[in-house]
């Protein structure tokens, strides 16, 4: 996948295990913060339009190992945009080389943060999406 | 599921995060957590016979949110031991309730420890977990 | 100090880092537990009487590693109550030894949850912490 | 202070509590991070000459929130360098404010990473650092 946005930060101290190597459950976090990035740089802010979006899925497969010293590059892409949820699929290399060391996917849903329940997707905010 | 081995905790103040419940991935740490005390309980230390046990793949769905101050109970059931692999299933429950709050699946792999490279389980691991 | 609450758990792999031991930020986190689930044993509610109880100042000495497969026994005792704060200590020991792992002082002050102004501690919390 | 290393970083939505603001735990990693990338400004690789820097003493006074969405901003100086043990001070902000949301202290002990004892900091460390 050549287009889409990039989030990358420098894997901390913090982040990496007994094994030596970065434990998994931080990919999910990485996941977070690359969706976050990716729709600010989209112009739409997290709680725009009083919704909230909170994920229902994710899932991640990992390849390669990253470690401390790296600095991680996690690809975002919308996979699907449905009426009520977006779907996003990640890459995650390291430094300056293409390999793929985990991919991800994860699905969030549009919800009215005053009722915590299911919306539709803003128009706007679709717009900025597709 | 009536059978399986459930391992519980008392959800802590900094597993939650600003939307007022706990942060999603968490349930990956606590997928590990009862990964490991499920070993434990059948007999199997985690390094045991020179192998460990890193994760290819981690999937959860949630479906009603976890919050501070709820006993958080994780039921783990052995879905399939492949031979190099294990694949877990994980139910995701409150206090004494009955309801779903998230399912997850995890898969994890036999590795020498030596080479990290996948490897067959040892027989001795392979016939506790059966 | 032979009096005194203690808290305990088992430590956990994704607490650990890759110098092998437990990450010193955990140290914080475990006062956390281990003063919430002291109130608790007391009779105190986290949030009783409409407040809460940020930290204005945490602080540690680390003197012995701990790590995965440990149990860490947390003992806090009062060290202070003052008009709107209280101070605490801790202690950490791991499994049934009587070494002492770490140190750690925790003053954490009573706010008004609406302005999140320091307030003075509710009569009844300050009973049941003297 | 006006002199001085400053790290900084977007604050992460994981790394908020329930509270609304930022865990508390979380500026103690934070130290650790801009400790680091001080060591790397300085060009001292943090195994270098064989040797580690595990910490004894880490205490952080809190003074204000920090919040999602801010980017907070971590200055970080020497205050103390003895024959086997730095000490640093941190200063932490946000954005473009020079208010000081948090102060903190941090003692690392130069271990040699065969044995963990502590040893005398390499000439050539000790020389980066002053």
């Amino acid at each position: 996948m050549s287009e889409g946005f990039e989030w990358s930060r420098a894997v901390e101290f913090y982040e990496t295990d007994l094994a030596g190597i970065v434990h998994f459950s931080n990919f999910y976090r990485w996941m977070e913060s690359a969706e976050h990035a990716f729709l600010r740089s989209h112009g739409i802010a997290l709680h725009q339009g009083g919704v909230g979006w909170p994920r229902v899925n994710a899932s991640a497969d990992f390849k390669k190992p990253v470690r401390f010293g790296d600095l991680v590059r996690v690809r975002v892409s919308v996979a699907e945009v449905k009426t009520r949820s977006v779907r996003y699929c990640f890459e995650f290399r390291v430094n300056g080389d293409d390999l793929l060391h985990a991919t991800g996917e994860m699905t969030s849903v549009c919800v009215d943060l005053e009722t915590m329940k299911a919306v539709e997707i803003p128009p706007e905010v679709r717009q900025s999406l597709s």
